[in-house]
């Protein structure tokens, strides 16, 4: 284990906060791995070092890219990333893996994997939070990404496997939303449903080179055609239907020539600002809504309790809705 | 509005249940009304009406169906309902549809839609839980299927719109969970994503008519390509991809046998029933959840913390982190 991994008790939080503050990446590392620790004493430096976070307003953008397996996100992200740390950027990338319910999608954000950004020293890379309750993924990105940005990251990109219920989390932490597709055969295989299109700022048809050009092409008109279909963008935004080969390096550019001109549009309309509002708004009462089911579930009287309404509810001798009135009433 | 719907106040307890037990559509409806309010008086009464449906445990078979817009759900269930009723079964069908985030996916289950079924003495047809809360739609559903089935129906049909979300739900509910496919054109617009094929212990390709059936056969040769390289079924089950028209009544039958197959098979082996009491075990949890946030969010001290805490949150004058356990401690 690498040593900047030591424990929190190691280090005093002043240190902690003027490492993150010097853009270090070793204690952006530590300050990540404390907001995402549930012991109680982290809980508590977790806070302080939060409320020392909230006074600092840098300039940002938060991209989200999400795909299905084998979409190329790795490889796209590595040439994106270079290409904005070769126009002087710092660039994180955080990766979220809520783990799915039947499937266990992946984890992206393998560094090896990223080969340039993993040794770029103006990149971070983080496999960050995974879980299976929304509200703690949620609290824990949005931590990491404040935590990057008071670290003097520029862009902090949040990658995600797509296969379903993970775009929901990313995309509301993040003020952009890209999704890279596939051209070609198996559109079936490729499944990306409705309500991800639905979302997206962007989409880009990845892999557009060789002999898929043609594949590619056609998907681009495909979707560009079913894009008035669906409800307007919420920012107002002509969402661009393009194409890109992550491997060649094309179309890269023009991806992030579009992003700027979403965050200018975006600004001038106020929207940029609206959306991490209610962003905000809404971390905080999924916060509420973990806060409440780990108070109630750790009380030691409660587990006792429910363990009894379980077996009286496998055996079928009463019903869920008095077991749970059950418990509240007690 | 009808009269059947009437205030549970003029309606005294033991004669609703009498009415269910009776079979009865228009106390059955009303007892799904019950169970769907949120006044405290008729939570009271649900509560007592759902204790003396916990002791009948009649045989029944819960079948989910679902399938994005324009695949023909209504007219399936339609065919498929009526070719049940003629072999003697009662048939209810009730549609489930959370509010997506976005798209406010439209309601199924209008009853005008499915012409023959909607006027079948041995149907009952109910639009029924919508709402945004997953653990307040499942307790909605599970009580309303619970009562159909006390109320003598032998299949209980839950359909909803596939756009993404609500399968999750309908799959918590249902012993079967049939997806209905299209073949053809728009295989991207159709965005059938691959988390629901995992769910699926049926995939049934309709419209397989007219000039559609050499599509259909093509779809359904790469649906079956894909199956291996899902996760196994967790019945144990091998799932069938099939053609059918529901407008030419083609593949319902067939359909059928499989699912008589499926039962017999998972009550062999004990799937079934292991199946249904996760499912009660996760239900109970899901109302717990409901339960934590309704109880918290009506307590008249926290909703003026939540407004002031929010305004804070707005202007960036605090951590959603300390506004958290500040509600908390507090």
């Amino acid at each position: 284990m690498d040593s900047t991994y030591q424990r929190m008790s190691d280090l005093q939080l002043p240190d902690l906060i003027q490492g993150i503050l010097n853009g270090e990446r070793a204690f952006l590392s530590r300050g990540i791995t404390l907001v995402e620790s549930k012991k109680a004493e982290d809980q508590r430096l977790s806070a302080q070092l939060m409320d020392q976070m909230i006074q600092k307003k840098p300039e940002s953008l938060r991209i989200g890219i999400t795909g299905v397996p084998g979409v190329g996100k790795s490889t796209f992200i590595d040439a994106f990333g270079t290409m904005l740390t070769g126009m002087g950027k710092k660039v994180a990338v955080l990766s979220v893996d809520p783990s799915s319910n039947r499937s266990k999608g992946s984890i992206l954000g393998d560094k090896t994997r990223m080969e340039h950004l993993s040794k770029d020293p103006n990149a971070f890379i983080r496999p960050s939070a995974s879980g299976n309750s929304l509200g703690g993924i949620t609290s824990k990105t949005r931590e990491a990404i404040l935590l990057c940005e008071v670290a003097g990251f520029d862009v902090v990109i949040v990658a995600t496997v797509g296969v379903g219920q993970n775009e929901a989390v990313v995309k509301e932490v993040v003020d952009y939303f890209l999704l890279l597709m596939l051209a070609g055969s198996g559109d079936e295989l490729q499944g990306i449903k409705r309500g991800i299109m639905e979302m997206a700022d962007h989409i880009l048809i990845n892999k557009a080179d060789q002999g898929n050009v043609k594949a590619a092409k056609q998907a681009q008109k495909n979707y560009e055609n079913i894009m008035p279909l669906l409800p307007p963008n919420e920012a107002d935004w002509k969402v661009p239907v393009d194409l890109c080969s992550a491997i060649e390096k094309m179309g890269i550019e023009n991806a992030w020539e579009d992003i700027k001109k979403y965050k200018e549009k975006t600004c001038q309309t106020g929207w940029f600002m609206e959306n991490r509002k209610r962003q905000l708004l809404k971390w905080f009462h999924r916060r509420i809504q973990s806060k409440l089911e780990e108070n109630f579930y750790t009380r030691p009287d409660i587990k006792d309790e429910i363990r009894k309404k379980e077996a009286l509810i496998s055996a079928q001798k009463i019903s869920v809705r008095k077991a749970v009135d059950g418990l509240f009433n007690a």
